[in-house]
């Protein structure tokens, strides 16, 4: 099933996606909620990002060619994680696909893009094992972990180098019932494939994240952890367009823009 | 003005504190809200933590004191920051006053206490100077930054060493109307005053840190900064008693117990 958050006139709603039409939903999807006799067209919408989560969980270094590839970038030897040891990012900075991806005035002019799987919790999780980890799945949509590598080498925190505003696109909206453990990603720069990987290849799988951070930290429903990124991508600049594609889910698409 | 959200039999609200009473408040004085004509003796009503933010700003190491102490525990020279740069904290891991913070099991059995002045936003707020910065306060209130020193140095991030579940008490109340540039802030452990110190001593100041902030990210109502600590205090094991105590704003008492 695939679910988005849209907007139609003045009004924002989730809505069950078939084929070009969106049924309208009254409530959540992860709480009460009716299906209305309400649809529209699917183009005949604005597509929002599929959910604001609580807490948006980033696993950061959760693919090999990851950390190597921002080691290079470094100069220093690649270090691999020892334990899934999730960040945040900014749930304010989230926004849906086909919107712009802002580079602020001050940094280098250049951002960077991170296609991801993005795991979307369906129910109250804590302590939950391996094995039934990803009963608490609601489903699986596509984020992009945008980045700035310079203020993320120079600053204390990953505040400015992750997280300025439009800086966490995230959709086009949440398919339920897959597997999220052979997912293929693909990053395509201005239509140029820049990664192409396999959700299989993570250091740590989607239950076993879930099993980590519901030890320590009850996750809720609508919470979403973003899953790694592999390689460490090139430069984008005001004109670019980028887009993760993941099997399955289908296509974030976003526009850079320089700040006004 | 003091400002208390709070639970009364299943109802959740907030209310305004006058002395001994509680008017409750229908809606968010952060949003629309209407005083109603109920109310309530404070001590027949459970206070909760007087805010849930969107987004929980840690400013970290924000006294120099705070530095000096750290950098002693992990026998290396302090470094000072050269800029703001915060983290950010788990939503989901705050509770209120006179709640229990819970040491895990398989932690090193103690916990560690950071009395912090808590700044929360009123208005939204985007590159506002600093001049200007304090306009978009709603008030001022207490957190306690419960921290856990040896995962605070194993681990890549700070998910496992601050943001367990029950670790980021805030409260009592907000109170609205103060200058936040000369608060005494007290850390009582079993009621020995374990650091006493001033907002004065900041590294950078509330208005500070909203310029700093609202630069990169659209800061919104609700939104919330802990503006650091002094010092590096000792272990809180179960059975303690830990209090965060600000002039003009009140005291935050919780209570420390093991994991179940």
């Amino acid at each position: 099933m695939i679910w988005c958050r849209f907007q139609s006139g003045q009004k924002i709603s989730f809505g069950i996606v078939e084929g070009d039409v969106v049924t309208e939903v009254s409530g959540s999807p992860l709480d009460e909620h009716t299906v209305t006799a309400t649809t529209h067209q699917l183009s005949q919408v604005r597509l929002l990002a599929p959910v604001i989560p609580g807490m948006l969980y980033a696993a950061g270094p959760n693919h090999r060619g990851h950390v190597e590839g921002m080691a290079a970038r470094r100069g220093t030897p690649p270090s691999y994680p020892d334990r899934p040891s999730p960040n945040y990012r900014s749930v304010h900075a989230i926004i849906g696909s086909e919107e712009n991806i802002v580079v602020p005035k001050d940094c280098s002019g250049a951002v960077q893009p991170e296609g991801q799987l993005a795991v979307v919790i369906g129910k109250k999780a804590r302590k939950v094992s391996v094995d039934e980890a990803l009963d608490y799945v609601f489903g699986y949509t596509i984020g992009n972990d945008i980045s700035q590598r310079p203020w993320q080498q120079e600053d204390r925190t990953m505040f400015r180098s992750k997280n300025c505003d439009t800086w966490k696109p995230m959709g086009p909206w949440i398919v339920t019932g897959l597997d999220p453990t052979a997912f293929r990603i693909i990053v395509r720069h201005n239509g140029i494939v820049w990664e192409d990987f396999s959700s299989s290849e993570q250091i740590w799988s989607a239950a076993e994240w879930i099993h980590e951070l519901s030890n320590y930290a009850t996750l809720y429903p609508g919470d979403v952890i973003w899953m790694g990124t592999q390689g460490a991508d090139g430069d984008m600049v005001p004109g670019d367009t980028i887009e993760v594609e993941i099997s399955g889910i289908g296509t974030l698409k976003n526009y850079v823009v320089a700040e006004e």
